[in-house]
């Protein structure tokens, strides 16, 4: 078999979402046949962002500077306040490029299953930039699953005496989508919803 | 968006064979998220594999010392000499258990439509091992492609000369086929080596 370097290669490749331990293997020969363009750059770049990248002590987003490029961006209106799960979520926004306010990332759900409670996400930071009283508006982004909705209907009830306007994502159809395939549930919301035209 | 650094360790990681940019960026923010068991231990490996690991020059598989652990390993029978296209190939028979002799890593097959000659192969450095008078069979490993076929009868006309004995693989119904799922080039070729029972 390989040497034991290969196999500890692999065993850490085989530990990222979407590799398994074959592919983790082809992982590792790619690696080691690109060995000038992509091992190394990927080593220096891992370390690199092993050393510099850190959570934002201000909204919990990922970056090298802190406050984060987002929360130090003068362009950004600061009195809109998105709230999501992860950093993931902030990114799927970004990405969308549809939001031009600040975020603030909770780094969860509540989940009584397994057992994250409010003590284990970043409300009490949320309810302190609330009071803070730049903040106008919350949007609360969370995921539209059981503990998304738990973990808004919490937040709501933490920020509320602030006096701040609350908001959510609109639930409906999405866009491109057919009704045909959709859930009672989306359908149901989005009859609800309705809007004139 | 995400910070340099991070765009950076995502656009490495999305060229990873199994990963696109999607499962990239999941696997960049679980790297982030687990920094100290993942993320620095992997990057540390990297180094030392890119540092340590390089081809046999006797065989042309990848280990950190050279000659390589099986080429060094006197348990072996260096009368029996092994000819596969990869290394992943080796590592598959290794992984089998089922080889107790020498390998001979070629680094490809020959494909005119991708432009490889006998001359990007490693061919001479095999009739070379094969002239030094230890080897008794070269067993031919290569692949059941068109390319692959094409490759081990090159080889064979190239060993030929120095009167070894030259064996392939046998083609067959692959343990736990069913006859019915297999194509009828296999079939052709399991009928045809039939054994006696």
């Amino acid at each position: 078999m390989a040497g034991p370097e290969i196999e500890r290669l692999i065993q850490l490749l085989a530990r990222l979402p979407g590799l398994g331990p074959r592919s983790a293997r082809r992982a590792a020969l790619h690696l080691l046949k690109k060995k000038d363009a992509l091992l190394l750059p990927l080593a220096a770049t891992l370390r690199e962002v092993g050393d510099s990248v850190h959570a934002c002590s201000t909204c919990g987003n990922l970056d090298s500077r802190d406050p984060c490029a987002i929360c130090t961006d003068s362009r950004r209106d600061e009195s809109l306040l998105c709230v999501v799960e992860s950093v993931a979520d902030l990114w799927a926004l970004e990405r969308a490029g549809v939001f031009r306010g600040r975020y603030h990332v909770l780094g969860g759900t509540l989940s009584a299953l397994d057992g994250v409670g409010p003590t284990d996400l970043n409300v009490d930071g949320l309810v302190a930039r609330v009071n803070g009283g730049r903040v106008k508006e919350v949007i609360i982004a969370t995921n539209a699953t059981v503990e998304g909705q738990t973990t808004a209907h919490y937040i709501t009830d933490r920020v509320a005496p602030s006096g701040v306007q609350i908001t959510r994502l609109a639930h409906g159809v999405p866009v491109g989508g057919e009704l045909d395939y959709l859930d009672d549930g989306t359908l149901g919301a989005a009859l609800k919803a309705r809007r004139p035209l």
